[in-house]
């Protein structure tokens, strides 16, 4: 059976606790099966990655913020999964916003840096999940990525 | 045990009917225990309340765009949930868009003016919600502000 | 019994296979009873519908992408719903977003091409939803629309 402790071992990632929100909300919230995670922004060093796709940050700059922020989701998820990121029976969904110009038209490439690592960590029967991705004209703190999930648990 | 009527009296809230919504769709559609609100934008003296942060309107005015949003959305809810807002469980998740310039980055400080409300309205056993924030590039009819609620019933 | 097929039929419309994501990542996911279909993005002759409105692309123009997405949506649905969109028990919501410049409002009018075909296929009381529209300033591709929706399914 597939387990993401070793997935996430093999790639050397150490799991974040669950993201502060920067604001009046909370990280997630349980509704049934469901688990909605709220909007997570892309961090480095603790700090917003601050950044526009079409105005200085590369598609491969984006691609790592949405790696980074698959990170973060996974560490607000296992909390949210009792402690226990096996008790996930399903990534769902994600939305992916991308702070981008008029003009850049790859949102699609940057947010897989999130799908395909959380495809990989839980494997294709738990980690593949339906997706929206699309250019946002700016993003709470200047970030250049924000992702939110929804998840369901055994 | 919190009731959102006496926190709505106390505040000097009057719960207004259901929003019309501005095109062929319905304000909320339930699927099982979940309420699905569509997005309600802020209205001033019954009309869009029109503006852009980061270009003529303040932080305050969004964040009291943002509140009128959650009377409108609370007054939808109300209806959704069978004519009493007590049978509400749980407020789920928001969804919160400002309309912005590219270099306004405080969406998530405006969309507390909604979060805030309904977190004490309905006290934060059953308030607090997890949420994203963003900025759209326009929003129909020029509105500053628009948010969609996902909340669960008894 | 109203039959979406008879719809179709009377409208002409053949519904194509399941429309192929841009990226990684699924073209629906169903969870429980709910189906949750991922973004999908405007086309023409097979290829992304390319244009922002307010700048080129007429209300009528997005009017007609949206409803082209539509029929997309519903091609993926049928296969969701197990080969028959007769298992479809209601459109629960749909997120419509619109490549738009900072000066246009219509995003509502936009989406109302796919709104009110759904609508038509389904009739009111399986097919009408709830919905959120909002400007994206770009969207994957540089389509002019996209779309995703939550679905009931028997």
């Amino acid at each position: 059976m597939h387990n993401p402790y070793d997935k996430l071992a093999e790639l050397g990632i150490s799991l974040p606790p669950v993201s502060i929100p920067a604001a009046a909300y909370l990280p997630f919230v349980q509704s049934g099966s469901l688990i909605f995670l709220s909007g997570h922004i892309a961090k480095q060093d603790g700090r917003p990655w601050v950044g526009q796709l079409g105005a200085g940050l590369s598609l491969k700059d984006g691609q790592a913020a949405a790696r980074a922020v698959a990170i973060d989701l996974m560490g607000t998820l296992q909390v949210a999964a009792g402690g226990d990121l096996r008790k996930v029976k399903r990534i769902v969904k994600l939305m992916g916003l991308v702070n981008s110009t008029s003009t850049f038209t790859d949102q699609h490439l940057v947010i897989n840096g999130c799908s395909l690592l959380i495809s990989e960590v839980f494997g294709p029967e738990v980690g593949s999940h339906a997706r929206s991705a699309f250019g946002a004209v700016q993003i709470p703190l200047g970030a250049c990525v924000e992702i939110e999930m929804v998840a369901e648990c055994h």
